[in-house]
């Protein structure tokens, strides 16, 4: 680092990410402590999920720091959102290299801030590290649940539909444009690619339906494939999947009209970070929820419509190794 | 990696160390769901802490790999202690490197299992990607304490004692022996010097002791005096140290003795993981509980005895960057 002692960065950058815990059940002591405090309501549950994302792997060198920061939170929120709790606060732990300057730090920390106002958290703690590799952030979010409502990936039932929230493969396609792997022509179309997969929006306006409908839920991250897969052998059942009913954004259709783009690759495309769940087949949904397909008794992925006959469906999604 | 994936890795060494909590009022799913839920006593508070550690940094290549997690759980139960928290649960991130072979993951979960019977806690969930950089892992703790009753760093009392545990500067001598930097004559010294930084061992045993008498407490990572220099401006306080009473081993003090180690570097050395308390000096204390100097108003660390002049002292312990 050079610039800043670890001690000057966390004062600098992170200690006024965590002000909103100065008192009260929550208490981050100004990051001035080994730990920090909180309590819970006595008919709440905390939910807590961990993500660790390497520069380089994750996101790439030249992603914009504050966007960097927001995803490494956001897709943390994305799976508080798919298990239907409210989010509430978040541990950061940070290993820095030597090629990092303040001025990327400083915009990271203006990023967790700027998505803090927007999703009403804040930093409760974590650690400041030094690294002779990549940049790697590892994040804690926790959230609250009503006792014993937390949704699961377990719970599908033979018979329930199965739903997506917003539009799926924006984000594969975004990191292929961002990798020079292809091209569009529309320059509006290139940016919304681009930010659907550098800033997720985590699905949390859907949590209040979440909690009354589903059955069983996950967030779309490895590919909706693969996440689907993961849900229904959790639940130990299978999904009959009509990829024509795939939902995708007017920005991936010309894609797929242009034939840069396979509308079955960006069902295993991964980092939608939208919310994949089964629930009765007689839902009433909002605007930008999909049925895309049926749980049924036969374990696997099949595709399939309506009684037709069912074809394999291989579900590989992203994999670290 | 190229021997398991990372979703093979999970089940094969990870799941097994979450059976712990299939059930109840911490549910780790398993480690197949995208988050955990814990609930809390009404009359309770979570402590969390959450440390990062980084091969080449905060571990040498080739560390057993079991003490390499022991350590990492250690660290971060120590800091639980020093609060006066009882230890619960943790979550885990890793980050490994293509080097990283099957036989290490293994060794890494057998000291992470042996750990959870000897504390008495379980892995609840995390996350596990891959890195082009060293090892990293990332581990956050959970632990419980009375609500209001953590102990912070903040609170030490102008005239308070300040009182360590165990002895100091141990580790210290031990990383210098692994590197080559150092050498001891009796074999049972380097081992006992060795295992003191490989394998801390969390004061936990001193968590009743803390409760009842600690009016501030840390516990001592980064070195004695840059501990005590953090407790004290915690407190907004200063502290008067006698080094001469530094409690050493008698490995340490026969490296002193030899003129191979001087006892102030051993108080600026760190990965003592004992704890660092100030309370009423009047205080009985159990035997490798020892007095090494006074709260005073004056801010900043001094050296000095009873009424005798002071002199400035240095305080600088570990630094990442």
């Amino acid at each position: 680092m050079g610039k800043l002692s670890e001690f000057e960065m966390i004062a600098k950058h992170f200690a006024p990410l965590a002000e909103r815990f100065a008192n009260g059940v929550l208490d981050s002591f100004g990051l001035r402590d080994d730990a920090a405090v909180f309590a819970c309501a006595s008919d709440e549950e905390w939910v807590v999920t961990k993500d660790m994302i390497v520069e380089g792997i994750h996101f790439l060198p030249d992603d914009p720091p504050a966007s960097v920061a927001k995803k490494l939170l956001r897709v943390n929120l994305s799976d508080l959102a798919a298990k239907g709790a409210a989010p509430s606060h978040y541990l950061l732990a940070t290993a820095w290299p030597t090629s990092a300057d303040d001025a990327w730090v400083a915009e990271f920390a203006r990023g967790l801030g700027e998505d803090q106002e927007l999703f009403g958290i804040g930093l409760l703690g974590g650690d400041t590290v030094s690294t002779t590799g990549p940049a790697t952030f590892s994040l804690t979010a926790f959230g609250t649940v009503k006792t014993g409502t937390m949704i699961r990936r377990a719970g599908a039932q033979v018979g329930d539909k199965i739903y997506v929230s917003g539009t799926i493969g924006d984000a594969f396609i975004g990191l292929q444009l961002l990798k020079g792997q292809l091209s569009v022509s529309a320059a509006g179309d290139r940016d919304f690619l681009v930010n659907r997969y550098r800033v997720p929006h985590p699905r949390l306006d859907l949590t209040d339906l979440l909690r009354q409908t589903a059955h069983a839920a996950i967030d779309v991250s490895d590919g909706l494939l693969a996440d689907l897969d993961h849900l229904c052998r959790a639940s130990r059942a299978g999904a009959r999947v009509n990829l024509e009913s795939l939902p995708v954004s007017p920005a991936a259709q010309a894609c797929i009209d242009a034939g840069t783009a396979v509308r079955e690759d960006l069902a295993r495309g991964g980092d939608d970070y939208e919310v994949l769940f089964t629930a009765s087949p007689t839902l009433s949904l909002p605007n930008d929820v999909t049925p895309i397909g049926t749980v049924i008794g036969q374990e696997g992925l099949w595709a399939g419509t309506g009684e037709g006959p069912l074809s394999p469906l291989d579900s590989a999604g992203f994999r670290h190794f």
